[in-house]
């Protein structure tokens, strides 16, 4: 029997309709939902309309896109089938679940034509609209996004924004909000100032609902570190809840300034798990603090304490069944990685809504919250190499997220072991400098 | 440092203020969301201002309710005050996080004067309305709840119905529906057709939005169901992934016909924990099957696999501890009850949403999704007697959850150790017959 994340038990494909005039955060809003779900094991996809025009029609200029432009509308429509077309395939080929439609859609005899695709591909329709009269946002999302848009690539960036309102001007002459209220939708006024949600029926929905209603866009920050070195760590062994060593005390005396340089003088909440060796790398910290039992290390079950040599020799097969499939492996009586990302869903979203949030956990733990800001695969996560001793602020943008990385200089030993390599345990210490996140 | 809830991380304080015509459901609303809130250990309470006015006026008619009666007005206001005055005691004597104003609070000046008592005790408003156009919900409310008001107590049903549509006319001519975007509010519209939401912007406040968007009132069940006898049960140790015991397949084998009696021809989707007992027991049911790790049995950690016999000799301590505060002990290594319904919040969340769900799991477990839908608190339910080879049957109503007991006539061990009793096992097989659950 597979075993079902918090999202996936309908037996449904749901096809999202972004509606929206240009410059309004449609294609941000569509990779945001793409990268939760694929987070969530749950297939995703989106297509985007504007890509496939663009393989027609190179630089459009706004005269493009008015209404009564009938060359224009012809290709508009005809990039609208392609990447219809497509999405179609993506659903029957690649047993996909949810598939975003990402362009303006913006009137009603559009939308009734996708609601007529989806009535006969047995697709369920959701709409999701941002709608924006907000000046301020409007211009921003214009100049930090929209002229770094493959459409004005090479082209005077203020000539570029003045075709681009043109566009918009054109797009605002046909253009009808949502408010039919026997569809599905979800209506985002003004970057969630007011959101509506009409006819939500199924659970996949009103995840995704939750989801939107989360994300803001206030600036903020979240900071990542693993606890300091363990006694566990020094011996090799997994699991468990050891002290630090006095090399992770002298991490936990440092890591106050470390932050303080990267933070400055703005607010700041510590997160940590339950277990001693979170709590005492965050001791020294002022900030206030939570702990969470979801930030408890991947339990690994009855191997819990054992160093890998032990599981090796004692379960071997486990030991390359994990070597094989690492995301889905479960330690008997314990986690997989599967399981960590359904515990941890909770915890991303309180990260979508919250401020600056700094998160001192464990090596399994941040792979997955790292994985779901990065965008890393299911078969990449779980290999990546996450050192000891450093902090690490990732700061949520537009189109990704940046990363920063600050090491403290203390030695550590590495708890990274390579897919296929021996289980030894190497003890010598490496001074952080050797060391490289490979992202 | 204490552990956290999903919703508790803020430092707030919410007032929840419910505004609507009589007979919209809006107590309901308010009982749910004290009912949800208390289960995940956030300190919420109801004020309704209809019991304070009946302090003063036994069975007020509707003329009472007569916008131009100075009298009615005079006590319908002294009643708000009295309710208010009660909120802002609790918040302050007993810490209280999420208090709720009932009362229909139809007008702005009404809100406004609550705003003003929120911004004086520092509290947070959040506005929930409830809106409904549709004659056949209302008619529906008054004939189930309101002529079952203590309002109406020994008096003609009849003449009940009529005093109450008229109670409403009244509060109709004065009505303001939300409309202020600069408050926070939630506007629920004919019971969750089209929900507004408007400047959420606390994660409290966001949680309490999301568990409204779930809520729905399509007539549903929730079966559940231990596990048949295990072989663990029989021998008395707890956790692990053991098989069923003889008697326990036996039990798997009559479950379809339990079920099939309880269920009639109507859907179900059944779902079971990751290990084999739940697995087992659920393999003969003819219905489509999900299994979750967040169904998994409360993990005992380094206990596990362990006899209480075991436990109390080898962490005498421990077995005591547990004792004294059973839902807040945490086995080393492993879960406390607190624990347990943190990771079991999204599958409330998911069952509030779904309509017939058979659910096959664990005793710890059961009893944690049973506290929630039966309000049972939290001294008591890691306490309750759930016995082996029973199906218990849940029927959300109006005002509670209605219970049914299915037994299968297979005997089984107990597994119910009583607080304070000594720790030694009894293999002797109990007819079900001779098992209560003390409800």
């Amino acid at each position: 029997m597979p075993v079902y994340s918090v999202s996936n038990v309908e037996d449904l494909r749901i096809c999202v309709v972004m509606v929206g005039l240009p410059a309004r955060g449609k294609s941000l809003i569509a990779t945001k939902i793409v990268r939760y779900l694929s987070w969530l094991s749950i297939k995703a996809k989106c297509f985007n309309v504007g890509t496939y025009r663009r393989l027609q029609t190179i630089h459009p200029s706004a005269s493009f896109f008015e209404p009564d432009n009938t060359e224009g509308e012809k290709l508009r429509r005809e990039a609208a089938v392609l990447a219809t077309k497509d999405m179609i395939r993506w659903f029957e080929e690649e047993n996909g679940v949810v598939g975003i439609l990402d362009a303006t859609n913006s009137t009603v005899e559009r939308r009734n034509w996708i609601l007529q695709i989806c009535r006969e591909e047995g697709l369920e329709p959701m709409f999701v609209e941002s709608w924006c009269d907000d000046d301020e946002i409007i211009m921003h999302n214009i100049i930090e996004v929209k002229t770094r848009s493959p459409d004005y690539e090479g082209q005077d960036p203020e000539q570029s924004v003045r075709d681009f309102r043109e566009r918009i001007r054109n797009y605002e002459k046909v253009y009808q909000t949502l408010d039919d209220e026997s569809l599905t939708y979800c209506k985002i006024i003004n970057v969630g100032a007011q959101v509506i949600i009409n006819r939500i029926q199924t659970y996949m929905e009103s995840r995704i609902v939750y989801f939107l209603t989360n994300l803001h866009i206030r600036p903020r920050a979240i900071w990542l570190s693993r606890h300091g070195e363990s006694m566990f760590n020094l011996s090799g062994q997994i699991g468990g809840d050891s002290d630090l060593s006095p090399r992770g005390r002298m991490y936990a005396e440092q890591l106050p300034e470390l932050v303080r340089q990267s933070v400055g003088d703005a607010p700041l909440t510590v997160w940590t798990s339950t277990l001693k060796r979170t709590q005492q790398t965050a001791s020294k910290l002022p900030y206030p603090k939570l702990a969470w039992k979801a930030l408890d290390e991947l339990d690994s079950g009855v191997c819990d304490g054992m160093t890998y040599e032990e599981i090796e020799e004692q379960y071997p097969e486990d030991f390359k069944a994990r070597d094989d499939n690492k995301y889905e492996y479960r330690y008997p009586g314990g986690e997989s990685y599967r399981d960590l990302v359904i515990r941890l869903e909770p915890i991303i979203m309180q990260l979508e809504r919250q401020e600056n949030i700094l998160i001192v956990t464990h090596q399994a733990v941040l792979r997955c919250i790292y994985a779901y800001f990065m965008n890393v695969s299911q078969d990449q996560s779980p290999w990546m190499e996450v050192p000891l001793h450093t902090l690490i602020k990732l700061t949520p943008r537009a189109y990704g997220t940046e990363v920063t990385r600050i090491k403290a200089n203390i030695p550590a030993v590495s708890t990274f072991r390579q897919k296929g390599s021996s289980a030894k345990h190497d003890a010598t210490p490496q001074t952080t400098a050797e060391l490289h996140l490979s992202l």
